[in-house]
């Protein structure tokens, strides 16, 4: 059933989440210490019986110059191709290189970026520690170092989202004008971060994105991630200020703003995990509409491998 | 937690599963009829972004001679490959050609077939009608025509698996010798019977099947599917004998018995939907025993992607 | 808990329910064909220990000439009696003759008829096959056949309704000035339609009743039945055009319109599976305002007894 | 599935179920008590529009000559019928008199006893209160007043099930030679119970019966009912051992020992409410092995309807 | 997620709850015949480890002059103390003295009251018998006697709480110009009716009262206990009229009306037991605006230990 | 119900849990490591309103000098108290000082040890970081290092609570001879490791003891937070050796064959959480058998308050 506002009203709904003045310096200092932290980026022959498409099993660095794991896939060409790179939902990680061929195999590069500390809730794992600790947090990625925008947990991460654009520009086999970033809940909020903090992005696509308009979804959602936030503030009652501070740094409709690519976004009516009224609020908040697929009766899911196919469509077209 | 009896009962569970005297009669009939109604396969281009590798769209004829559809997907080669026949588990379909290029991208050809009349559940759809009704049935496949093995779903479906093999084995494409059937939980269940039932089968995979050891399956479970028999007999008090019996001629066990090939099954311990000690039942009945891949600590998810390169592989030396 | 608006806003709810143009066509058409198909009404006594009223053991001919199993019981009686024809709910059948007594106990024949292909979910089963099979369909009753108007599931049974209609005016034992139609939840919806379909209906009686108003229901609640249509559509994604024009030949609230007998509906404001604005929808269609029985503080068991009692006096006033 | 033991081993268990010394004084005393308190059954037409058999609204004496309310139904006869008592589930009550005609219709006299203080979860309600307090209890029966067989409530609901075949016995129109008792559940317990504390108990037809060998009840379901008396103790640590003296007083394993009429039991080998283990229990230590009716997919609805086929059958064999 | 309406709306929330006219006389003599019952408080010292503190084991009378459990305890003083009288939350008791301390170490007397025929759900116990018998009712305690205010179970637990403010007062160690009541969930409800019926009342503290606002607890929330109401109306369909005038004797929201003393009333907006709309009912209707905590992202634990330091606070500086 | 083996096997169950060669040196050397880190307890007054018992707020060096928090009570005393180190369960933390007043009222010095990381689940929270980062993770602190017994989360909470006997140790306020530990579920698996880890604990105290016989506890429960291994166990399918190895430095069952002190064990037979094999598995491996305390009829909660008094009366002859 419906999880969230009628359609009409999610169209029009364009909420005030409020940014913090210091935002853009915030991720501007943040990301060049990444870039400062040195690291190189390693790439070694997958260990895979995929023979159709290149796989290559790479490291670059991310947050602090920390080894980011990653698959590099591509078909076959003697010239730079355009590339998606791929961040995903919570709980996982990159897994294993056969499971994710569509990109390559219809012509894309592919760089699927791994989750730092992760990747074991579901799926085939993945293999990138998160080097920091924290203060006391409750079960799950949500709320660790959430005291400070600086230790959060989301400001490593998305560094590692730009900093996996970055790596997938400095390829020769990547043409770096056609650089995409997708990806679906935790991944679609990843991609609109990096596609706000990364000038060289040309194009995004953010299905049933996470971590949008967080003051709403833990209002209006009792599912988990959200509601790792909620349970937080429901022990420690004195942080909420402190908390939605530390996420206004992180919040994809503050990112969405920034966003000057074009952008697909989609959106399932009946998702419980993501209310359609988070994700209405960054699609709304984009300088240019984006492209809006609505899927009216799914849950989290969204549009799944239907949607794979729009977006490949359009990134056929936007990236030509 | 564990479902089941400990692994080194399971090791050693061989449970008298009885079969019907015309078994074999029974089988031979039906195909012989399927082959006989003729229908002809026809094969188009499939609508799909992927281009590394060759997708069909295909439509051979089935149970009756029925249309069943189904995907063909090949790398570029000039020379007959390998095939891996692949059945699909309980609620699904074909789904999208880009969902599955695993074996193709690996080098094997693939044939994915649908399933009639369900593909309603959850992943991409299908696109293959059961047109046939029933008697009275519980929601769901299992009870469909259950009064009788003339009239049950599962005759018609493992049929059309029967029919998928000769599918692949009449295509010049594929190397007749080489003609694998594999398939997860109904699919392995289906991989099973297509193992005992076509001659020309040189290889199994059966991943934590269903449709094995049903007498046993509907008394330690009360997960779907296996529970809508159940429920099927908490109304029809009186059917029991009938519905055992329908159920012998589609029972995983006694198809093994008759799997001459060689067979990779793989089970998880903690499969609360396709308890471990069907899964041995079935696997212990092989005349050879398998290469048994066991997951101690999965659900019904079993060994997952794992699983497929611990296939991929085997299937490499198998067939090679 | 209220699963919908409040009392005041149920009362005035009349939303659009569109209908397409050739529904009057349709079902008269689909009508003519089904008493044209023939086919014999046979009765024989029932085995029962009830000995108080006759039982009779009917089969009687449905959608395309198809046997229906029914029971038909009426108290000893030298003259023609009123008749209630009861429709089921939703996985349920005719059951045992003596599980429903109270109306010809009560001084009214009494037609029970049987639900074809279902009966197998609760209660004590049926006998009635639907010879018919389908397309892709998630498990249960709702989507078989959904594809077009023509093999919805849905268009037999409520032909089997009328045809049960024609069966009680048929018989000498019945006045066929006084026939009415009643039934729960699918049976509601049922007996709306046969009220509709059928010119010599006297009276309707709708509890609780089920299949109205699709396109709201689908969205306010997630409760099976009508869940499967929205499982259906959560897979078929593209599809909802042509489901939703298929579920408008047998909506409630357009049969409402068309209903010109005296009617009774029963509503719960805490029924989660039939949502109270779904039947308001319906029982405010009617061109006559229905005698409206609100049971404020039930889940879908709605007014149960307590209603039976109220249409039971209901219909000794109406039928006088 | 099944919820115990296998069938085989079911039919052998015979637990050591120890027994009060005092017990048959406990009963023989409590019931003298009752019948000396005098009372007087009154007996009006009930308020129902059934007409098939007649229908009154009985009040007779119960537990200290506390009034219990009752429904009796019989067919027209000119002389004595055999007489069902029939005793509730629990949280039902005596409901509406067109809710049980079966018995009435089929040629037995009917009385259909309230159960005191209950008849507010499920059904059509009932009017007989319980006129005592009780110490600290968890919310339902089966805690209320346990710290004394004195206090205890079913002390008093068995009494009014004795003094309720008192009141059959002592109409003209019951053939006293031919009264039996039956009840599903707690009915079913009340049902053995009354067949051992009565010696002009002619038959005992106990379904799924509740209320037997609870020390291993509570440790094998965690189920309510029993699941209060869990509950329970896990408040009042150290209250188990006078908690289990009290049950023993009403324990169905002792009361069977006592039954000296024929008697019928049906069990559900997928009973999660009454284990079938505490059933057999009562079941083997019946003096006369009885009619046992098995239902193996059944959970604690049991046989339903068609137990009751087989029960009235079964009665009018025993009570020819 | 919230429960109920946004807070800003919750703050001006101000609906109808009507009282019956004789509300007062009804409770002056009830009251006035407690106080006339006799009984005789009786104390002796705890068996307990705690030494730091004093504590009693205490027996008053309440409704009827029937004896009430409860616990004093006091710190080390040679001149009276102010007071807290503490009820408890529905289906627990007055424990072990040891659970309790917080009060008395911080420089309080403290009487804890037992729940009577409660106190076996969860915690540690209590022992005080509720000597009253009902008609038939739901599991719990929220349908004991409801046919009539006379009989209503919470007429007798309201005035224990009334008659245990008059024990607090009567002693020589308590500062009888100093006597607050405070309680969490059903403790608040009852803590509001000792405030509103009890003249001397210093300070009330209501943490997320129950027993507030019934006609709309019960059509928002379907969590216990309000939905033993509704779960008991769902079988007594025509019960409504005179369970709600029996429940408008005991609502908070015409109790705080009568509240004349400072009063803190703790509210949460996640709160799914208690909804804060109910809460905010009743905090609304105080004739002087109450000491207001909000709870935004807590369920009905609310703010639990932190609430309490609030709590202490409060009372520290209105009992000064 | 039973969660487990029945009591007279639990009694004699002693299975074999292997432990590492080098366990004994692992710990000697992390111990060593901690110790000689440096960092200085402080103590300030705490912020409460308690008054009757002493309360500090205490910093003390735990794992690598790395502060922990602590509350430290005393009742006024001029010569040192036996003292309770107390380990708090899963997910909880410190909480306010107010909540655990019990030992310091019955006259014990008392350290309230913070959990790192934790105290974000329930409770009134905590404030001690755990300043390390991890590889891939499941939610939770179960995985959070589990690729080595060196990076492993419970090496340093363990260390932590060895570090808090330390600081009693130290204490003027403390008699150095007399301090116990203690705790429930995860603080009882910490407390039986302090217990075996540091020679001058006097006593111990473990409740429903987490932490125990991993092997069997993630195969007979699925609940967390024992899932937390399972789950992650389920995704990194090869990683099961290195997981139970690092475990193996940990398990409370080697860890009770080092306790020399006197030991209370205390287990709850219907424990779902920890099942009672565990905790048996390590009260049966205690080299004197321990004071056993079996709650019959309780889930995890175990003996709760009344197991408090117990273990207080226990602790006042041990420590006498």
């Amino acid at each position: 059933m419906l999880t969230d506002l009628p359609l009409e009203e999610l169209r029009a709904y364009r909420p005030h989440v409020p940014e913090p003045e210091d935002f853009d310096d915030f991720w501007s200092t943040t990301l060049a210490e990444a870039r400062a932290a040195g690291g190189r980026a390693t790439s070694v022959p997958a260990d895979t019986p995929v023979t159709a498409v290149r796989v290559e099993d790479v490291t670059f660095p991310g947050f602090g110059g920390e080894p980011v794991r990653a698959w590099f896939l591509a078909p076959p060409s003697d010239q730079p191709l355009p590339c998606v790179v791929e961040l995903i939902g919570y709980g996982g990680g990159r897994g294993l290189p056969h499971e994710r061929l569509g990109y390559a195999a219809s012509g894309f590069a592919h760089l699927v970026m791994d989750t730092r500390g992760q990747a074991s809730t579901w799926g085939s794992g993945g293999g990138t520690p998160d080097p920091h600790g924290s203060g006391p947090a409750h079960p799950g990625m949500m709320t660790r170092g959430i005291c400070s925008p600086h230790t959060y947990y989301y400001r490593r991460l998305i560094t590692d989202a730009v900093r996996a654009v970055d790596h997938a520009l400095g390829r020769d086999d990547v043409d770096r004008s056609r650089v995409a970033v997708a990806g679906t809940s935790q991944g679609g909020g990843l991609a609109l971060a990096a596609g706000a903090l990364h000038e060289d992005v040309a194009a995004v696509v953010a299905d049933v994105p996470f971590l949008c308009h967080f003051e709403r979804a833990v209002r209006v959602t009792d599912a988990a991630p959200y509601s790792e936030i909620t349970s937080y503030l429901s022990v420690h009652r004195g942080a909420a200020e402190q908390v939605f501070r530390t996420l206004s740094y992180v919040d994809g409709v503050t990112m969405a703003r920034r966003v000057t690519a074009p952008t697909m976004v989609s959106v399932a009516l009946m998702d419980a995990t993501c209310p359609p009224s988070t994700v209405f609020a960054a699609a709304n908040a984009l300088p240019t509409p984006p492209t809006l697929e609505v899927y009216p009766f799914n849950d989290h899911e969204g549009g799944a491998q239907e949607q794979w196919l729009r977006a490949v469509a359009w990134l056929g077209r936007v990236l030509a």
